[in-house]
């Protein structure tokens, strides 16, 4: 059990990250002192080898929250007179349309349900139907309700059409893997606290060389130019604007730590384990999952409300979180549901913790019946 | 003499902090935590307080650097239809401009040298004969030079034609006075990392209640959209997109040293202190300043570099560097400079210490005549 005042955070990001990745936020950075440039140097060059992408990418980094990183990207690489295709199954997806709603650039939708994966036959059907579509948007993990989507398969269609894809792989990047060298695109995004368990304040694309050479001018903000800010980096290795010089230190530890961990292979397999923890118990006690087990990625899971009129969500969170877990609200658009995290600095002992306080909220609640208040 | 592995930052942002705010960054937060509600809500009623807008202002944050508040703040409350002129004196003037050419608004400069103020009956004259122009902008202190505009009397200028002022505080809030009741400004646009001495991640605007109201649909991005961000937090307290957290949390803790400090008034007294120090120091050196005093702010200030040909700014930066201390290059486009900060956690006994380090380089480097290259 946690204290309660700094709760173990089962969230989708911010997350719980290690003692030494929040110790290497104890001294201050000057932004362009050699010693910094050389650590966002290493940044970049580990992101881009996590993604196989060395050879044929590279990484750009920006201010911000993922959404920051995930406009910058569309804005940089849509040119204004292209169309974006974005497959559509949660959140995320219909916020790059938003994103490019409000650009003004063309973009079309292709929707499945929130506990269905994208599908690559319509996706086919799609682009031999519109040749003005010139990038695809793909969600890998759609952290709305967990859901992994098949972006191998995704990626291959893109492929073979000629068009560009760009991967919003903000929560499953370095825990699930995804290689350049096997899976074709033109950039992936994510930021430095999910899966790499670094803090919250930045974000990145990897982008194929050519593309974002090629990308002078698209951008519709200054703050949001990834063209831009390439060019400042590939120049003096300095970033435009002021970095958030201790978030950038915190992620060069947390990297370091990802590599000691066996890389996207060990943090995946232990994020692994803390899932089918955490699905096991939560149906010991009753819980029904969203997802058919052969699409829930090991990221977040999300639960059904239970029917029993005394569950209630609010009731339920702060049981949790005075025993020293915070969980996540659900945030689907068809069911009452509730979302737990398997990622961060979450261990095996962590998720048996979290089991027994969500059985105790249980009883305190009086809620006896844990099947769903709808059918699934 | 400072540990040479992280030298003092006489730099005007990223710069030192002190040991309590880097500490707040030892915990983990949860983004829709009620204590991480309670922590945003007092930072932003601690700005506003600041500013002396309490009864008439909102503050509103956004990730990133100051450069993205500030063009946050432009996209939001410039109409599309708007005109904004801009009052420049240096590069941040010049990137506002920048901002408005990106994001396809109507602007219009009045420039001065580096080495100039504002100029009121400019302004005067140019609003008056421009009924199209909806906005002023106005950089209270030009980091260029470190110069300090008349930003009251620009202030009345623009109320005084019924046009709206957009302020850009960034490095002069919390250390040299502006009172909303007092001055009156649409728009104050500061970040977290400057005079008030947090880290660097976020910044944020002060926004008249009525203008931010209105303000709904002019802007040109998602990430950047100011009035969604405001109406998220009056909903429910919290970020739209993953705040910085840590970051948050250490500018929490700053701010609390900043009223420790006495406000706006002991700030800006250590700073002028500081500032006095310096540059008497360094004219007992040989240098002389870019600025007349008159119009210095005590924020940074700016150097000739010497005429001697043994004055190499490279080696001069790297000797001090090695005696601990990290000082700036010149951003002036019509003279060799270069810039020393009198902000951030820096006291009497630094300014000292960085002086005698000076003293040392001019000796190492075999620099005897220390004014300026060119006569200013």
């Amino acid at each position: 059990m946690e204290n309660q005042d700094e709760p173990l955070l089962l969230t989708p990001g911010p997350l719980t990250t290690s003692p030494a990745t929040k110790a290497a936020m104890q001294r201050d950075w000057g932004s362009r002192d050699t010693e910094f440039i050389a650590l966002n140097a290493r940044i970049r060059e580990r992101l881009t080898e996590i993604a196989g992408a060395r050879d044929s990418h590279v990484c750009v980094p920006v201010q911000g929250s993922g959404t920051f990183a995930i406009e910058a990207t569309v804005g940089t690489l849509l040119p204004r007179d292209g169309k974006m295709l974005i497959m559509v199954n949660g959140a995320y997806g219909h916020r790059i349309a938003k994103i490019c709603k409000i650009l003004g650039r063309a973009y079309e939708i292709i929707e499945t349900p929130e506990d269905v994966p994208n599908d690559p036959h319509a996706l086919d059907a799609a682009l031999a139907a519109d040749s003005g579509i010139s990038h695809v948007a793909v969600i890998h993990c759609e952290t709305t309700s967990g859901i992994l989507n098949p972006v191998e398969a995704l990626a291959e269609v893109v492929a073979r059409h000629g068009r560009a894809l760009i991967i919003d792989a903000m929560s499953a990047f370095g825990a699930i893997p995804l290689d350049a060298r096997k899976v074709r695109f033109d950039a992936l995004v994510a930021s430095s606290n999910k899966c790499l368990e670094g803090v919250p304040g930045m974000g990145y694309a990897i982008i194929r060389n050519e593309v974002i050479a090629a990308a002078a001018g698209n951008a519709h903000s200054l703050s949001l130019d990834l063209h831009e800010q390439w060019q400042a980096m590939e120049g003096n290795g300095q970033w435009r604007f002021t970095p958030p010089t201790h978030v950038l230190a915190a992620f060069d530890q947390a990297l370091e730590q990802h590599r000691a961990e066996g890389g996207v292979a060990g943090r995946g397999a232990r994020y692994e384990a803390n899932r089918r923890l955490l699905i096991n118990g939560m149906r010991a006690l009753g819980f029904e999952t969203l997802l058919a087990d052969e699409f829930q990625a090991p990221i977040i899971v999300t639960f059904h409300s239970p029917a029993d009129p005394n569950f209630d969500f609010s009731r339920f969170y702060d049981s949790l979180r005075s025993s020293g877990y915070a969980i996540y609200p659900g945030k689907l658009t068809v069911a009452e549901s509730f979302r737990i995290g398997c990622i961060g600095q979450i261990f095996e002992d962590d998720i048996k913790g979290a089991l027994a306080a969500v059985g105790r909220a249980l009883d305190e609640l009086g809620v006896v019946n844990r099947s769903p208040a709808k059918a699934a």
